[in-house]
């Protein structure tokens, strides 16, 4: 086997031994890849080959992007070889009259916002892990981040992709527009399924107008119903410019600004919830003389207690230092146990607070911070109960999802399903929809050897 | 099998005879649906024993909405039900935090728009056949229309999906929220398959700020590589604010405008492009300094030639009115053969040449206008070589299709494929896409009962 992969990517595109088991494919790095090999290709005919020979021997494969995915979704086992994208990373100038790039799936997203940036353009899509992850990762787990509020996931970034099937097939979906409706729209079968349908090789990237204004506030709020009258009153005003609105709760303002020391204090700590406001526009001093009357008109009509509005770029990157002090957090919340999960807006608050409960129920000495993208309906709980013992975390998996399930919500809103999560997809996915996906499943890969395990429950589950 | 039929939706639900062949299944409606019976379930349940009575006895079904769309993608034979889903029309309140609208399949799309705008919110898909066309066949079909260019497609509206596969089982996608990756993203199977793989029965739409300013402008450009220039320099002047992007080329104006004496005179007749622009957003007053600064520099700059601003309502609605009189163009242009298609846009006016070029050789007495969504990459082609002949259809489908596909061109842009394009797709998608597509369809409708002869070229072609 590996001698007839060599012979398709040569000596180049073949690790084995020390240079795979050096790897990690999970995150944080741990180290530890157990695949049997890793292969390399250069080109998506390379890929073409690779997956003919794996099909023709039953072959599991685990494409590799960036690695930077939190739920185990691109882990090998011993008898997996893994699909490696890293030597496919170049793409093509931008088109400046259609706006659009077209890229090998192993670029870096940076790479990415930094050619179209240099075309006075803006490719949307931003997550901390931009320097590693890469866009075929970023379209196979359909990526969110930052700007979802004002232009979508990646998903609505994709205008079309090319793809190989686990038996070779090269799909070449490259369209170029936006509106194309002869058929079925085939990329989405790739857009955030998690490399269980196909391999992600190149794609054709949406480009929008680079924002010449930006404007950004930090304001407190009272009252939980408040925040989402100010978003809908906000997002009204700002004639959809809103690019940014992020809540934190009132234990991750104190921990991460007033106990920390480490951002000054913007705003007193006393308040129950915070907003990080921003909105990106085509002219700075007209935007920032309704940005500030906007918040105004909040403050006149009791919505919000207090603001501070950013008067430089460095003000601005305060702030947003604030909502981004991961290392803070995981640092004091130690063993951390994370969650990504969307619900109603309106049920946030309750919900929070009984999972609060139940924790302290039973680990008096529990903390946990909710913050996140609110104005999408997605809020991230950062949690620890002192231990990571898998069973002390399957209890807390079993709080969090539970409550979640008994108000429609979802358990995974961006980082996808993997393996961690396998278990608890029942809770946001019916039987009748988990069977039609393994239709699909079936339908793609009929032999299994697509990223086998993930997403789906075993049949123990 | 009609006996069965009415048990499962009662007398009021089942049409035969006259009431079925009084009724029109193409547009614009010539009367003379053929199938057997018109089933018109009440609810999900009842679609989903209509299917699986059809699917046991290997009975095709054709589902029908409002019958709006221009492809025959609804045409029903001698030998199909159609299920049409008119009785259900039903909607939840407008979701004012979340900002979700719940409805029924067979909804009218303007009951939707009414809904949110009572709700002080926006439904942004807007199409010519709002009081007509349904969510469901809306759906079925991805339609376009006036806001893509601000908001996308209807795909990009759709949060949650339920529908009826082709053996009765529901698969209920009612996802409210706007991130969710969880597993394959099913809705996105029956968004745009024309109903091939599934009946739509209900779905969760995404609403949005209600614009409070609107700036409305007809704009002249004599030079075609200034088009795409004034484009990128609007959108970004604007902050991503511009809601319409339409361009007319000249032989368009000269006739609905300068020929027909029905709209005033706005612009000289001698330019050789004009461009519809419209910007929505949150403040009227500083909206429309925006827009009247951001033209001046447009005309400082060269990029235009003349330009004339809407001062109100009526001289808004009366710029619209050039855009939208289909009527006096169809008159004109009799018998007419309209196109829908997209390209890059760069190549846009040296294609329309050549297609003129091509009829003109063919027939001296040929016209053909061109106008649309050139923002969205998208334009219409409608003209008339003096024969709706089949042979002489087919003979400028030819010269149409393969002058496009000679530049990655894209044979429907929103209308679908339906019957009248199937000898075409290949021109769009190439045989493996094809063939994946047929996958899909085997998957989900082995025994290819739902909307039989749609999409799919038959084997002779």
């Amino acid at each position: 086997m590996l001698k007839y992969l060599e012979q398709i990517v040569g000596p180049a595109g073949l690790l084995v031994g020390e240079d795979v088991s050096n790897r990690s494919d999970s995150w944080p790095p741990t180290g530890g890849c157990l695949a049997k090999a890793i292969v390399r290709p250069a080109n998506t005919r390379e890929v073409s080959e690779v997956m003919k020979l794996c099909h023709a021997a039953n072959q599991a494969v685990v494409t590799h992007g960036g690695l930077t995915g939190l739920v185990n979704g691109a882990k090998a086992g011993t008898d997996d070889i893994v699909l490696s994208l890293e030597r496919m990373r170049g793409f093509e100038p931008v088109d400046t009259v259609n706006r659009t790039i077209t890229v090998e799936a192993g670029i870096p997203l940076q790479k990415v916002q930094e050619a179209a940036e240099q075309a006075d353009l803006l490719f949307p899509l931003d997550l901390g892990a931009r320097g590693s992850c890469t866009i075929g990762g970023n379209i196979a787990t359909n990526a969110g981040g930052n700007s979802v509020i004002r232009y979508g996931m990646i998903r609505d970034q994709v205008l079309g992709v090319e793809a190989v099937l686990a038996d070779g097939t090269i799909i070449s979906s490259l369209n170029g527009v936006i509106k194309n409706n002869t058929g079925y729209d085939l990329k989405q079968l790739f857009i955030g399924s998690e490399g269980t349908l196909g391999v992600v090789t190149r794609a054709v990237l949406r480009l929008r107008p680079l924002p010449r204004s930006c404007n950004t506030a930090l304001v407190a709020i009272d009252d939980f119903e408040k925040l989402g009258q100010f978003l809908g009153q906000m997002d009204s005003a700002l004639g959809g410019t809103l690019s940014a609105f992020e809540v934190l709760w009132n234990d991750f303002y104190r921990l991460i600004v007033a106990e920390s020391g480490r951002h000054g204090l913007p705003l007193q700590a006393d308040h129950a919830f915070y907003v990080l406001l921003e909105s990106t526009g085509g002219h700075q001093e007209s935007d920032k003389d309704r940005f500030e009357s906007a918040l105004e008109e909040a403050f006149e009509s009791a919505l919000i207690s207090d603001a501070v509005i950013a008067q430089s770029r460095q003000q601005r990157h305060d702030l947003w230092a604030i909502r981004d002090d991961i290392e803070y957090m995981t640092r004091e919340l130690t063993p951390a146990i994370v969650f990504d999960i969307s619900l109603g807006i309106p049920l946030m608050d309750e919900y929070a607070r009984e999972v609060r409960q139940q924790l302290s129920a039973k680990w008096p000495e529990s903390r946990m911070l909710v913050f996140g993208h609110l104005g999408d309906g997605n809020i991230h709980l950062v949690l620890t109960v002192g231990s990571d013992e898998p069973e002390d975390v399957h209890t807390v998996e079993t709080i969090v999802y539970e409550a979640l399930a008994r108000r429609q919500g979802i358990i995974s809103a961006e980082h996808g399903i993997g393996l961690d999560k396998r278990e608890y997809l029942k809770h946001s996915r019916s039987e009748n929809e988990i069977a039609l996906m393994k239709t699909l499943k079936m339908a793609l890969d009929p032999k299994g050897i697509l990223n086998p395990g993930k997403i789906f429950p075993s049949e123990g589950d």
